[in-house]
């Protein structure tokens, strides 16, 4: 059928299929904390049972999740990111960036980030905005939001 | 409840909330390219009348997306993007690179995007390839593939 075909050609048509659904984003924003149980998963998510094991048997069939074993006795199972899968954090830091600017809230957000090489804290962006240099999951770290920090010097 | 309030406090979960739908992601691709019809969007996103018309909605509640008349007679409406709807496009860029990078398709992509900066086709992402500035909705320019074409010097 054309209309798919044209959709599929699509790169940004793949990624909508993908992870175009609030679970499976809310499941990598906790992957990318580390690996994690599926009971760990489901508190993370608010997703039920079925509807978990669906997203997540969709994540391993594209190749962006693995589901390891990390324990003998008793077998015990985790899910973490593939290489595949770190390559959606810009899409997620992007999100974010989003959000704070764009759906203001309340509330204390739960996770500050700071940018290791500079030192400084960041804002989810492309470019950390304190030094301009790229970020990476490499070069940056989750801190939890005791109290709201200052963030000063942010664009 | 507490896991709901944890959930809105943290913007990528909000962001989940809004975008985190396959619909909603086609629908601003399609408003990224500029105004669209109804029938336009029915067209690019492959929705039924009724889930086109629901995600139109919340998209106009969540204020990314406007309805605006831009016809006497007859009345003829149609759909763009606010200012918050305008700050998604770092979003969908890191979306659109990392379905190139890691969900590769054989068809040729339906576009390819060009820094107009620098004058370079580039590949979505938070800076231009080729010459390292930032890349933002205002110094790129869509263009239709009519052959792929040679992409030098992409990392």
């Amino acid at each position: 059928m054309k209309k798919t075909a044209d959709l599929n050609a699509c790169p940004i048509a793949r990624a909508a299929g993908l992870v175009g659904d609030e679970k499976i984003l809310l499941a990598l924003r906790a992957l990318f904390r580390g690996p994690q149980r599926f009971d760990e998963l489901q508190k993370s998510t608010g997703a039920a049972t079925n509807i978990l094991s669906n997203r997540l048997a969709r994540m391993i069939e594209a190749g962006i999740v693995s589901k390891q074993q990390y324990q003998d006795r008793p077998v015990r199972y985790d899910y973490r990111l593939t290489k595949a899968g770190m390559a959606l954090f810009p899409s997620l830091l992007a999100l974010w960036r989003f959000a704070e600017d764009w759906m203001p809230c309340e509330e204390v957000p739960p996770f500050a980030l700071r940018h290791t090489t500079c030192g400084k804290l960041t804002r989810p962006g492309s470019v950390c905005s304190e030094c301009g240099e790229p970020i990476t999951t490499r070069n940056v770290a989750m801190e939890r939001n005791e109290v709201a920090p200052p963030v000063s010097g942010l664009a």
